[in-house]
């Protein structure tokens, strides 16, 4: 058996494609997010922009979650030594998972290392709690809620995005006493569309069915005290359990579940993704909880952040650029080709010091391959101009299409 | 559909069955390893010492681990800010991973969240690698290799722990042309014992198999440079997958897989549990980049380790007590009962301030239920003394059987 002729042929694939990734190397300087110091393959170094990151408020340099990252490694050290029952469980871990179920008004939450493996493992676990279940996934739901879904085998059904139609007559074609789950997203990363939260919501209730929201890309920055999407539409109390990420507006690490005290209870006590691994570092839960509880109430951030947004997205289209507009954080330019967009991406690279990673299958449909921008409270006018110009001169140069500027 | 009763119904299964976990909030304080304070329900504190941590060396509180994790905070803030591909790599992270690389004598090593996700997500991405992929693996395999075994519903067979004939056996019952893969530890943690290394290296070669280690429990504490059983036992080279963590004897977090540079690329790039995941943040990279390379030439802690280890299960085994001794550092103690071994627990605790988890399934098998010690540096006469002459104690009130003196 030769292996690494199975190794060449699956690498080869995606070179083939053009969707090999290449991952560049950045150090982001706290302090002057968000401009970063990227070294290239030979070692030499150069002043960047980072326009892709998932620090949507810049909270990774912010001073109180500094703060309080050193402050619990000087108190008590690096890792947490165990998993959550077995010596890893502390006073910093108890405090973020109370922040955690304030901010989304549930009586419990439930930390895990990511917001990927707190979607692979609850969604995986809930089959075992409740037998016969039947998950009714969007299908444009992220990677990690697919792979939960999937692993144990239990029946799902997928709907199309954001179809209340086609859900409908999904959750009809079941036996009606079977428990169920409808699992949807607040805001769909890659395009930055809204789930229907509140007609989910309605349909759960129509056929006795739990709610599942991953609000991974809003926590932090909907809603007035950053709960997310759910909070902003006054739904959150219609939502049984609520997926959310430290690692993006919060600027940390980790993910969680947050729901009513006998779920997480229950999924504590079920699920290998959770008992089986290390808990967070402390000073990493101490950071996330600082940040959490900053946000509850620096609505500053939140509208400048959103701001900043609505300005990028006019100025792209008003060179007639075409961006993808739901009304969210997220700037996402379609070029629809893997190579081109992995060029673009190298030209504003090395000729503009613009860092934005193209997007590619399978991260996003083949087809629509983009590059997808992400401003912030910290991108500032000048940072702004240079990636507008930028993007406007490479478009020219690269003579791809722009829209009817009256679309 | 009464939601409610079933997580009632999943939670009082493990009620009646005695295995109803309760964390142990604990803060270990910097500097004065293995002492902590546990935190009660009731909010009142007691100073205790920690018997039970994965933290073997002692390396959360090192200073060259915590300069480097302060040191990162300042210059680059507390996330990455996103997955690997889109603007969270790091030269933090580049350089963990030549670290790990050139610990094992691999050409490359991929970082994880955690090792848990590092097993899960490169076990279950093989078979898309090698279609027609058939896992042999150890029945007493870690369940995050469990689960990425299971997770695709690819070809696995599981043979009896450790047992070289019956996994014969079954290599010889598959199609010789079949891509193969066979996959154990090093060390098995909650026994202790140790897999047949060189034994599983030479059936993989007579059947044309490649092998995967779990040195989890391993790494740090075994082999000149703290590579592991492997490396101790000079079959490093015969390994092709080398699975770690950097959570337990390193004493950050995070996890990995080292392989050739082939291997973990394609890795890199079909693994959802890689591709779509925040990377770890840049200080806790650095930490364990620091404490890696500290234990690359640090005999002394690994020496003390065994030492302590060695004494302890000397005592203990003086008393009658009935421990497993495989010759690792790790010292469980059987009680066999999960009731039982949660009174123990509660009695040391609460009594002499000792803690050291109970462990019931399904971390141990039924009926194997036990106390699990974790001697380490840190660990001075004076805390086994008091460890020693409680266990004493406790063992003649509670009147547990002791074993013959002379077994």
């Amino acid at each position: 058996m030769d292996y690494t002729a199975g190794l060449d042929a699956a690498l080869n694939r995606l070179h083939e494609e053009g969707r090999y990734r290449t991952f560049i190397d950045i150090e982001r300087r706290n302090g002057a997010f968000p401009h970063a110091v990227w070294t290239r393959p030979d070692g030499t170094e150069q002043d960047i922009t980072v326009w892709c990151g998932n620090d949507y408020l810049g909270m990774g340099q912010h001073p109180v979650v500094l703060a309080a990252m050193h402050e619990a490694l000087d108190a008590t050290g690096a890792g947490s030594g165990g998993t959550r029952n077995i010596s890893g469980t502390t006073v910093y871990h108890k405090r973020l998972e109370a922040e955690l179920a304030d901010l989304h008004g549930k009586e419990a939450a439930l930390l895990f290392t990511s917001a990927y493996i707190a979607n692979d493992a609850t969604l995986s676990t809930l089959p075992k709690l409740f037998p016969g279940l039947i998950i009714y996934s969007d299908e444009l739901n992220h990677a990690s809620m697919i792979e939960g879904i999937r692993r144990n085998g239990g029946a799902k059904r997928i709907f199309r995005h954001n179809d209340l139609d086609h859900l409908r007559e999904l959750l009809q074609a079941d036996d009606p006493a079977a428990p169920k789950l409808i699992a949807f997203e607040s805001i769909y990363s890659m395009d930055g569309d809204f789930g229907p939260i509140e007609a989910f919501c309605d349909l759960a209730d129509e056929f006795g069915a739990l709610t599942y929201i991953d609000e991974v890309h809003a926590v932090g920055m909907y809603g007035p005290r950053g709960a997310g999407v759910a909070e902003r539409d006054r739904l959150m109390h219609r939502i049984d359990m609520i997926n959310g990420t430290l690692a993006k507006a919060y600027g940390v690490m980790g993910g969680y579940v947050a729901a009513s005290a006998k779920m997480c209870d229950a999924i504590r006590s079920y699920a290998p993704g959770f008992i089986f691994t290390t808990s967070l570092p402390p000073a990493v839960a101490a950071g996330a909880a600082a940040s959490v509880r900053h946000l509850k109430t620096d609505q500053g951030l939140r509208d400048q952040q959103q701001t900043q947004a609505r300005i990028l997205k006019l100025r792209l289209k008003g060179m007639g650029l075409p961006i993808i507009d739901h009304g969210s954080h997220i700037v996402p330019v379609i070029v629809g080709d893997p190579v081109h967009t992995k060029q673009l991406s190298d030209m504003l690279l090395d000729g503009y010091g613009i860092y934005v990673q193209p997007i590619n299958f399978p991260t996003v449909p083949r087809g629509t391959e983009r590059l997808r921008f992400t401003p912030s409270p910290v991108h500032g006018p000048d940072e702004m101009d240079r990636l507008v110009n930028a993007m406007d001169a490479l478009w020219s140069h690269c003579a791809l299409n722009r829209a009817e500027l009256s679309a």
